[in-house]
């Protein structure tokens, strides 16, 4: 039995096969990384959507409080074109959420961009297509991660190009690519990525998925991972609907060298999700999440409310991530400040009925105890 | 530990928690269904298509194969009502497959029942609606497994009516119900069912639904047998994507009792599927499957083909279960016969890569093997 010590955790340097998932969006405070660390799994920061400068500080206040490994996560994403008649479309739609909020009503095509990252550029010189990039802002996060000397690096929505793979390898980084199906997983390995996690269909928050439709890359971890397991040579983390021992023992015999597990930290004291999202998660019973475009352009998975219900219909005329991210941004910060969960982005896995209020280590010895439990040789 | 001997084992009297799928369509064989139960596990016959005497021919042709107990799989169906104008637009859609099939063109209407169950009724009071029952044929194939002393009823789509359950608890029937989300598992505990099948989305075939649209019943068994092991007393068997010993292990710490293969028991000699179905299936590696309604009216998974492709678009305005499959019947049959697997149904679950040509007791014992090795105390 090679659970718990096996590739993944020599390669990682941790004591548990045991991944804390990189929820972008204030959820992976320095406190839940670096309590998910020191109870010998791998905490991650969910660095996406942060300045260079704010990772950072972030990274600081981690080592002030573990001396552990642990990830920081990028997105890697394609510059992407949109058609300015959809942003002004999807600013008409948002216009009765800005009132509600007392939120100023934004410069149409501007909003798009205007107090998201400051490195994404926007050009207008065909006044019918607007142009945003995302890569200047991604080369300086890169940057920062190595001048911080960050152990490990994982990324989501895409691959690190060869030169950057090189860089990371010279420097002794370990890498962590996010595949959704087996083409991905293929291409992560062939390209020197170091740990492929497979999100299966169960996950929360957006779908990693970087080649084919997002609708096309749902599967489960039930037959996604012994696929994978039998064409891939590098260890595979499973992500996506574990919630406790059960699902680390379950993902363990299906092939997955250890899991990777977001939801289930959420409701930790640790975790910076809002009061009012964690009282949500606590109370579903039922396995109520649904499929969503209409927070960010991009499918993700979360809990049903209003916001969702009231704007699913127009889903497939709104703009694309990240547009569509930035245009809500206001909306889900000020219903934030205003404690209104029902236009807040709740993002969470099928397994949230599993949710648990407690303290990270305590959880993390309970699954760790449950699942050593069901694997001991 | 409690594999391989458990309520489930006992319940059934089986030697290994592990059930053939009543695949309906001609897949269960006698020679299928008396293999796996001579292996040790549950074969089941898929009789929910089959007229009465054909299915009390089939229990002869099983008993003569073994004396080990068996299932018998019927669907309880609510009486349905449909539009004949959506019935004569399909067919109207369906010409040209009949077309090349050198199939007559049926009469528009009656062809929605002609040739399927002769049980099925239609009434045309009203001429914009036809109404089509399949109740009378459920009640008389009921009545044929007490006739023939069945052990095991399993049954999909749907809960028999409490009557009908105490008749079987008198009788000492073990039955076994399908549910595809919480509520149905508690629903079928509650009318006194003694097993719940949880079908995941991973499952091929058609979606055992029976509360809401099977499009919201599409669920994973990573989280869907956790959250109801925590809500039900019965025992659970987990249904969908499971293909070998590490599927069979990682249901067991899910917390399922025991386990039920259709798919991978489709490419053994023993199974009824078409030469040309089972290469398909072992062709595929990549998770290929589709969730589609255009061979029944009933959202099922199967692999993708010209057929599925063809209509998908038309996939809305068909006609609803059972008609649709009454109506793509003609079509389903003469293509086996021409050896055209593009107008076939090719139902699969999302695991087919994982498809073995192996003869029933040896694929048995290769995963019993693996899962032996996984679960040894």
């Amino acid at each position: 039995m090679s659970w718990p010590n096996n590739r993944l955790t020599q390669l990682l340097g941790i004591d548990y096969p045991l991944i804390q998932a990189p929820m972008a969006g204030g959820m992976t405070t320095p406190e839940l990384v670096a309590a998910v660390s020191n109870a010998g799994g791998l905490g991650s920061l969910g660095a996406g959507y942060m300045k260079p400068e704010a990772i950072r500080q972030a990274i600081a206040a981690i080592r002030q409080r573990t001396d552990r490994p642990f990830a920081v996560n990028l997105f890697v994403s394609e510059p992407m074109k949109e058609e300015a008649q959809r942003v002004i479309s999807a600013n008409r739609l948002l216009a009765p959420y800005r009132e509600a909020l007392n939120l100023p009503e934004p410069e149409p095509l501007l909003s798009a961009v205007a107090d998201y990252t400051e490195e994404l550029t926007v050009s207008l010189e065909d006044s019918s297509e607007m142009w945003v990039s995302t890569g200047a802002n991604y080369n300086e996060q890169v940057a920062v991660l190595l001048e911080e000397a960050v152990d490990i690096i994982s990324f989501t929505f895409g691959v690190p190009c060869d030169t950057e793979v090189e860089t990371f390898k010279k420097r002794g980084i370990t890498t962590m690519g996010t595949a959704t199906h087996v083409l991905e997983g293929i291409l992560l390995e062939e390209i020197g990525i170091d740990i492929v996690v497979v999100q299966g269909m169960e996950a929360g928050g957006h779908r990693g998925t970087f080649i084919g439709s997002a609708e096309q890359g749902l599967w489960s971890l039930m037959t996604l991972i012994p696929v994978l397991a039998d064409q891939l040579q590098i260890p595979i983390v499973a992500a996506g609907g574990i919630m406790d021992g059960r699902g680390i023992a379950a993902a363990h015999h299906l092939g997955a060298a250890g899991v990777q597990m977001g939801t289930a930290f959420l409701t930790t004291p640790e975790s910076g999700a809002h009061p009012l999202y964690k009282q949500a998660l606590l109370d579903t019973t039922e396995m109520s999440t649904v499929l969503t475009k209409v927070f960010s352009g991009k499918l993700a998975r979360g809990l049903q409310n209003r916001f969702v219900a009231e704007l699913s219909a127009a889903e497939e005329q709104l703009p694309g991530y990240p547009i569509q991210n930035a245009l809500t941004r206001d909306i889900r910060r000020a219903a934030a400040e205003h404690d209104m969960p029902e236009l807040m982005s709740l993002w969470a896995g099928t397994g949230c009925a599993l949710c648990q209020a407690k303290p990270v280590a305590e959880l993390m010895r309970q699954w760790l105890d449950q699942a050593a439990q069901c694997l001991k040789p």
